[in-house]
């Protein structure tokens, strides 16, 4: 059978990565694709060294790339959003498939390329945007196919979850892990788009569009970091019986969708609270098959090339055919009347860390407040105060709340006397439908 | 686009899941598919009461499905050997898809299955024939294309893991909960082929054949089932740090593959030792990707059914074109050169309880046979005799260890007179490459 030909564009990290795993595992991934897999042209601004060009065109004009009649695949490894969205523009009008790892250009500009895509009678592919090397787009777009989801949960983001583990292992400070994150790599100089969720949330906007068959809308996407997690709060949760994730959540509800990106409590027996350091996870509620979970590297360059090179084997294998390919989202047809919800009408558990006076009647007082609310409380953890201090932790985990009522309750709760300082409150789920 | 016609053969636990799931969510498997996917006839040696037949051909004589020409795929529910081989064949001979949830059907037939497939140019699924709900054969298969893998380990049946999970969590004995497992109707009246290992082995049969791109040889996968395993030494694992979990375990080794079903030690803080109750999970070590992990159920009619439907819907963007289909195992060309190695060739830890009599110097003759044979010693738990008992449990970690070496050792050690019974050995696996 005739071969496939492969552009790439960027040779950095993931590019550098996906060209190594295509020539280490050449025979292989042959093997299994069925046909030969080549790369003919390789697109990058500045000529790396290291690299063997032999029968390989290269460019330092990336576009030249997308044009290339000897090209059937562009793969678009360079990140960022203008460059990267020409680049996958100009290979879908010239009707090649596209294979990318960029999830902020596709959470962001996804609705349009998929659009000129379907068009053009192409697909653009994008496994490695999502949770690194786990095949979690496969399997939410072909795997659960039969399926109705009703939730999805995911850590995708790895520095998140390093730093968060080694907070929780080692009982250290977020900035001090952040620093040792940033001298190993995990996460950049400018850590914002990591700790603040910023990442998580491209990544979430994508699954939820593939879980609920709704157009992508990252704009929408409730996000909170995880740098205003303690280590004090780490070990009450742990008294607890649980465990703080940086997670990704999707709810289907009644009357839209919950799409936030926030630190969650959830209970220390659940698997996904045990995926530890920089490994991702995802897990899928669905109506027929339950529960399933997806965990592996979310980075790293060979992993993601994994992702990449599915992805190319995936279109490779439409090349010169007929085939009923996957739908880009999941579905043959995008619901655009499914509501993204405020995030105060999302519901969750909380963890509240109340800093009262040690004074006779505060927890009646606060209980009171609850009660009036409508919060039922599931745990209290009453801290003895420290030696001369006049105040005194008080943690409580509340069941399920609609987030607009306790936003009132918090609001009730510091206009107390005795609440001596702002609530902390961090959200709880239990995963399970 | 045209819809595609399924035609069901057995309308049991399973084909009665996939008629419900795929009437209840008719409308959501046709928008992700992009076209309508009709049961148009059901094969069924008794009517079954209770379905809505309506429009649907209704045959006693499960044969007539494969022959219909209003049927594009053929999906096999009924379970066995010789039916079921008879109605896949002729389905392939009929030029049909076909898609089957019969593990031991594949373990046992698939090579002939496939090749009498690819030979008349259609394609037979088997998702749910590997761990019910999970998509483990399209992650293999498709997800983790770019990779060499270099183990997989899975938790395949899960009627073992409810089974050693109880016994863990509440110290029940092995009888005593293989009892309950059979009136929750989680364990047959016959449990032979859960709990000696059988049902695993055809599902390690199939995964080890995806990983490696070789013939399915269940009849060389060592096969051993959890009856023998105690609460005693559930209790003297969790000491260690471990948990015992019945495994599917495939390695490759420089000169073959080791392909073994049983109970193995795993570290308590590695994830899939936290895959409990009657859930399954597969492990898969890659070279590009590292460790990647999927869990869910392994069973149950609805979540069977996801994975029968995911299959369906795969065909049947086959129908009709000349799409490149994914090759049945994986790899274009299968390897019939790789050797399955004697399980007397593998290498694991050992975990081994040695009743020894409560005298001065016994420790020291283990030790020197342990030593004269090359095997290293990790850890050792020594216990207290109980009360006017004159023997007492002596437990011992090994490091990594070739099987015929440790054969060779226990030997010796069952030889000393200080040894009162015979050494109970289960091995230990660190799933980590």
């Amino acid at each position: 059978m005739k071969s496939v030909n492969v552009g790439l564009c960027g040779l950095g990290t993931v590019g550098g990565g996906t060209y190594r795993v295509l020539r280490d595992n050449q025979a292989q991934i042959s093997a299994r694709a069925g046909f030969p897999i080549n790369i003919t042209h390789i697109g990058m601004r500045t000529v790396k060294e290291g690299y063997d060009y032999t029968g390989i065109t290269v460019s330092q004009d990336l576009l030249e790339v997308t044009i290339d009649p000897n090209v059937d695949v562009v793969v678009e490894l360079i990140g960022g959003y203008d460059l990267a969205k020409e680049i996958v523009m100009s290979a879908i009008e010239n009707g090649k498939h596209v294979v990318t790892a960029n999830k902020a250009l596709i959470a962001v500009h996804g609705n349009e390329i998929f659009a000129a895509a379907s068009k053009k009678g192409v697909t653009v592919n994008f496994e490695a945007a999502v949770a690194g090397g786990i095949p979690i787009i496969k399997a939410m777009r072909e795997g659960l196919v039969a399926n109705k989801v009703t939730s999805l949960a995911g850590i995708i983001n790895g520095t998140g979850n390093f730093i968060l583990t080694e907070m929780r292992d080692k009982g250290r400070a977020f900035e001090d892990v952040l620093k040792e994150a940033q001298e190993l790599g995990y996460a950049e100089a400018d850590p914002t788009f990591d700790v603040e969720g910023i990442d998580a949330a491209h990544k979430l906007t994508i699954l939820a569009s593939i879980a609920f068959g709704m157009p992508l809308q990252f704009e929408k996407a409730y996000t909170e970091g995880i740098s205003k997690i303690t280590a004090q709060d780490v070990n009450y949760a742990e008294e607890l019986g649980y465990r703080i994730k940086h997670l990704g959540v999707a709810v289907k509800r009644e009357n839209g969708i919950e799409m936030r990106v926030h630190p969650t409590l959830i209970p220390e027996k659940s698997l996904i609270a045990n995926v530890n350091g920089v490994l991702n996870a995802v897990l899928v509620n669905c109506d027929a098959v339950g529960q399933t979970m997806y965990s592996g590297a979310g980075a790293g360059d060979t992993a993601t090339a994994s992702s990449v090179i599915a992805d190319i084997v995936d279109v490779a294998r439409l090349v010169g055919t007929n085939a009923r390919p996957v739908p880009h989202l999941g579905f043959g047809e995008i619901d655009d009347s499914i509501e993204i919800l405020d995030v105060d009408q999302s519901e969750t558990g909380f963890y509240l860390r109340i800093e009262v006076s040690d004074k006779v009647g505060v927890m009646a007082k606060i209980a009171q407040i609850m009660s009036e609310n409508a919060i039922n409380i599931e745990a209290i953890l009453q801290k003895e105060p420290a030696e001369d201090a006049k105040t005194l932790p008080v943690i409580m985990l509340t069941h399920k709340v609609k987030e607009q009522d306790m936003n009132t309750a918090i609001k009730k709760l510091e206009a107390l006397d005795d609440v001596v300082e702002p609530v902390v409150r961090i959200r709880v789920e239990h995963l399970n439908g």
